[in-house]
Parts: structure tokens; sequence; C-alpha cells
């Protein structure tokens, strides 16, 4: 299965107005604030890996939450082709305690990515309006296909985007940790 | 408070008899699996730190059991007179996962310690048979104590372990990680 997923720039009051019109199938709601690590003895960036800590609390429709904390490892892309990388992750019980183990062993907290999202249902697509802080209002718009309906489903994607009024050509591909660390830098970015 | 602790070696077939003898209320056994590792950027023999993986197995007196893996660190002593260290553990639900981020991220098993243990109450005391693969057999005795305590608290540990056929005098201070780097080394070392 692949993950087919398109992202755009979008002001959510008129996206929301827009699901509203059509009735969407409200989901969860997902708070997740991810701190990314540096390492003490490689520099992530160049090596292409990433160690994230993630405290997420879902609230479902029927009102209840549920937090719980992970721990993810991204290894370097070991097949360019198929972006395919080593992915490992945990729950872990105590956050506190992996970030006191993290500092005892010199792992340093490098950026924080606070997002809300707002997962809705449409015509099969699961829609995500994020609100990242320090970078903006996002939507996304996904679902798995397999590889012989990854370009219709594609095409379906970019439809849902119509319907919300937004335009596919405006894709983002750069991550939203990307975006931050971007938008932190450009105030030293003379250059443009 | 303060844990009081007396370890010495013993043959667990002549402490079982004496403590059917005294008739020593069974309490749970536990069967642990430690992995401690070895960091990419510090060599923690000469930093006094440690990054241990602990699979844990406890089975209550009514037989049932129960599974748990905790990532620890310990770091180097802040204060030398009260044994001070920093610790932090966290119960984590994917142990393969932690090994596979500690992997990726250079980090190596360097020793397992396996041990099965099999917790006893005496006198207020609990007595515990570690079965340590490598290493040997060995029992504990020990309990909390307040600091205005803990010489009569060491004296009854004294009693309880000439109670069961064991000498105080034999008491051993190194830990079985310890011991069992000490038996692997043995082959090597010539000098005695």
């Amino acid at each position: 299965m692949y993950e087919v997923e398109v992202k755009v720039r979008a002001d959510h009051d008129e996206v929301r107005a827009r699901l509203a019109d059509i009735d969407a199938t409200r989901l969860r709601r997902v708070r997740q604030v991810d701190t990314y690590y540096d390492a003490p003895h490689r520099d992530f960036a160049e090596t292409d890996e990433a160690l994230r800590l993630r405290r997420e609390t879902v609230t479902g429709v029927d009102g209840n939450a549920d937090t719980e904390t992970r721990i993810a490892y991204k290894g370097p892309l070991v097949e360019a082709e198929s972006k395919t990388r080593e992915e490992f992750e945990t729950v872990v019980a105590d956050g506190d305690a992996v970030e006191g183990l993290l500092d005892g062993l010199g792992f340093s907290p490098a950026a924080t990515v606070e997002k809300d999202r707002e997962f809705r249902s449409v015509d099969g697509y699961t829609v995500t309006l994020d609100d990242v802080a320090g970078v903006g209002e996002f939507v996304e718009v996904e679902r798995e296909a397999i590889e012989s309906n990854i370009e219709s489903a594609r095409e379906g994607a970019y439809a849902v985007l119509r319907e919300l009024g937004l335009d596919p050509d405006d894709q983002i591909r750069t991550s939203y940790l990307g975006l931050l660390l971007r938008s932190q830098d450009m105030p030293n970015d003379s250059s443009g």
C-alpha cells in the first residue's frame, strides 16, 4: 500500500465553511508536540536521520481524550528510488524519563513542532486541517492506494481539494519541520 | 529511606531447604534479561554511566505472568559521598523497536545479564534467590530502613543470612554485571 498525500496552505475558516456545506464527517482531533533531537556524535541533517519524541493527545468525536508519548527514529534512506528508510517507533510510559535519558546521553532538543490536527472524512479521503505553530494553517488530503491506483487516487485528492476551494497547484512537499526551520532561518537569510 | 542489602554466594538447594524449615512466605518470581549498551561517542566504563534495556517477566504466587520492557539510564555519580546519580527509567511498549532505534543511533549491546529471581519474605526482610547465567547462585537479603536504623537493619539481615545457613562475612559488593564481566575476562587474565 502507498500513501497518496497532497498538502496545501489554506485558511481554515474558509475550509470549515466548505466542509460544513458538504456535510463532511467529523473524525478525531489530535494535538501533537514533536521534539526533534540533535545527536552528540552525528549531524542528523547531513546523515538524513531523525530522532523524535512525540506527545500526542487524541480527542475522539465523543470528547474523550487520550494522551500518549512515542519515541521514533528514522534512519537514512537505504533505497533512494522508493524512499525506503528504517523506522522504529514505540510508545513510552514516561516521556519525561525519556527526555532525561536523552539529555544524559548528550542528545539535545533541536526543534519543536506543535500542531493541532482536525480530521474529517470526505469521499473516502482523510482531510486534515493542520494548524502548525509558527508555520501556519494547512490542509492535507490523503488516502491509501495500491500501486496501480496511485494516479487516480492523486486525481481524486486534487478533486477533493478543489471541492474545498483549494488549488492543487499550491501543493507543498516540504515537511512541517522543514518549513519551521526555514521560517526560523529567514531573519538571518539576507541572500533571499 | 535507605536500602539495606546484603548479598552472598549460596547453594540454592540448601537455602530452599532452610526456607521450607522456617516456612518462609513465597512471593513472586521474576526473570530479568538485561542488555547493557556501549555508546558510540563515550566510554561508559570511563564515565561511569549505564544504558540498560530490561525485559522482565513477573510470575505472581497465583501463577499469572506479566512481561514488560524498560529502558534505563544511569548517569555518573554527581555526589560521591551519598553515591547519588541521575537515573531515568521508563516502560516501553515495544522492546524490539527500542533495540532497532539504539542500533540505528550507533549504540551496541555490550553485555547481557540474565537472572531468575525467587522472592521470599523472612522476618520483615525480602530474601531473593538469584540465579545469574554464567555467574552463579546468590542470595540477597534486604529491607528499607530510615537512617538511624541502618545499623540494626544490617545486623538483622546478617541474622537472617545465618538462619539460612549462610555467612555474612561472604558478602559480595560487586554488581552482577561486574561479576559477569570479570568472569568473562578471566581466561585472558594471565596476571591472576
